[in-house]
């Protein structure tokens, strides 16, 4: 398995370690991300990325933030007594308030990718936890909050490297000796704190001995599958094949594909799943060619407050993006882009979502309200 | 419209201009091809592409094969005497017998891509038309010979423009004011001598006034979408957004396309159609959303002999095409690669070909052998 992509080094005071995917697989690199102005950036630019990377990167983020506090503020007076705010002080934080200070820092991450469900849940964990910790006392200082909420982040952290072996098992099932499965973007390692989601269930089935080809989307505009993807898989000596997105509907006309499994990036209360643009067009192939299609997804992607997948924000990115191929522009001057990160596929159209907790076949919103009691 | 992107230059003596397609929209360059060497190379690599387009140029290259015969060989004797050939003279073309060099040249320009009728039919057009002039009489010169078989490469090529014209007229009629059309790949101006087949119905509809957008797919894995069709339809001052191929279904989700339009490579006699990789997928996911879906082609993509697209060869492209963007790598070292140039839309997905000669609505076997009589 790959080196942790989401990585939290050293204390309260410590620094938030990341692999920078958008050099792979070219360079590996670990960047050290001492602030949320550059976890922010990191977000946007697919630094990291995966929702659940995301969602632990988030919560560390809120760490981060509470190193930003000035503590002799706070040094003899209660952290949250009403002193007279310094808005300009800091910037980066500028309400003295900690509580405040999480929650604007959760609403500035949260604006970095709209779609991930995962983000804000991770965010509403800390934040509710320093809510409970804060609440129960009139006194406190600042380093005891910063380690609730550095407490808190961990075992979010924890948490997803459990929950993505168990996804693995939940799902290795699925996978057939001898299978073609199909995979778009990245739901690998790359993707969380843990071995994955969709990849896991590959990383578990091979692990049982099972011999298996995964084909990968390489997933435009910014080639998740084709860099990723392809680079763990190679690495986990899963027989690996790129094929450009539009090759998907082929492959499976010629009975090449047993299987789609792909991530998600948030489900709502109906099945609905958004993810990485271009997977709503491969439910829909699978269902013409007779393919079982999986989601493979923690539990907190799922977005229960919302009933159906038009009522998740799509997330409109840079049209230089589609516009570039590394320093090569390849349309001609003042064509219009149109570059959605992510689309939605229909719950009818998935076989089962596989999470930590078990397997939601076919689901309808009854069955995935009972995966959560 | 965009200059000739195959054109003739001369008499006999002359030379093939090309375009060189791979430069474009960065640079508009004028390559001239002297020899069937260079022309295999340009087909080839793209240089010059689109089943029309290649049907010419494959034309013109019987006349650069006619022009390396040693004349000397003739200057007496007929040039169809059996006199001892000479199979060391000329290695780009060892038979010096006319009608063979026509043959060996025709085979082997044939093999440069094997998908595209057109290139077949043209070639034969050639050698038929040389067959019927050396039978009829049992001397001639070669300067004669090599009339004819310029003769008929410009007839050839004056079809292909008003054949594009005339698809266009045909097919103007499908594409309603207010309409959003996706297309894939090129196949415009650029594709063929004259203005285009999928294009030209736009270029039509556009000078009756229609008012429409045109989502171009960017066609990975050579961009011949956002290179080269976004570049047309802007100099033709029609309103074009390009995306990537794995965003289509999501537009037809969201209602933004009523009609699919492309061009094709290869029609069987049931109507199966080979178009650039990608179609296929577009073919299905058009069904799925009720979008109409159109192939305009010149009859002479159309492939008799064979009964359905099962038949049609699919030409395997370069590994190298998919793993690099420019100069950089993009997929790890030793990963697979599947890189197939075309793919086969069913009949039935087809809601009608238009050609030259009028529309095939519903193609089927019958209507397909109606359409020639």
């Amino acid at each position: 398995m790959v080196a942790a992509a989401v990585k939290w080094v050293g204390g309260v005071d410590g620094f938030l370690g990341l692999i920078d995917q958008r050099r792979l697989p070219g360079e590996f690199v670990r960047l050290q991300c001492r602030d949320i102005e550059q976890l922010y950036e990191a977000i946007k630019t697919l630094t990291v990325r995966g929702a659940p990377a995301i969602g632990v990167a988030g919560a560390y983020g809120l760490v981060l933030a509470m190193q930003k506090l000035d503590t002799s503020a706070f040094a003899e007076a209660s952290v949250f007594a009403k002193a007279t705010p310094d808005k300009t002080a800091d910037k980066r934080c500028p309400m003295p308030d900690a509580l405040e200070c999480l929650k604007k820092a959760a609403d500035y991450l949260g604006s970095s990718r709209p779609t991930a469900a995962n983000l804000f849940w991770a965010m509403d964990r800390i934040k509710s936890k320093a809510e409970d910790f804060v609440a129960g006392r009139a006194r406190a200082n600042l380093r005891e909050l910063q380690e609730i909420v550095l407490g808190e982040a961990n075992a979010i952290c924890q948490e997803d490297v459990d929950m993505c072996r168990q996804i693995g098992e939940n799902g290795e099932k699925f996978i057939k000796d001898g299978a073609g499965i199909l995979t778009h973007c990245n739901a690998g390692a790359l993707a969380t704190a843990g071995q994955g989601t969709a990849l896991s269930v590959m990383f578990e089935a091979h692990k049982k001995g099972k011999r298996f080809k995964v084909y990968v989307d390489e997933t435009r505009p910014l080639l998740q599958g084709a860099r990723l993807t392809a680079w763990e898989l190679k690495q986990a000596k899963i027989d690996v094949v790129v094929i450009c997105d539009n090759m998907a509907g082929w492959l499976m006309k010629q009975s090449k594909i047993s299987a789609v499994i792909t991530g998600a990036d948030r489900i709502a209360a109906n099945g609905d799943s958004a993810n990485k643009i271009g997977t709503y067009s491969l439910s829909v192939l699978a269902r013409e060619h007779g393919i079982p299609f999986y989601i493979a997804a923690p539990s907190s992607t799922f977005d229960l407050s919302i009933k159906s997948g038009d009522q998740i924000p799509i997330e409109q990115r840079a049209a230089d993006e589609v516009r570039f191929l590394g320093n090569e522009k390849i349309t001609p001057d003042g064509v219009e882009i149109y570059n959605p990160a992510f689309d939605i596929t229909e719950a009818r159209d998935i076989t089962a979502i596989i999470t930590e907790r078990g397997v939601i076949e076919r689901p309808t919103p009854k069955k995935i309200s009972e995966h959560f009691k």
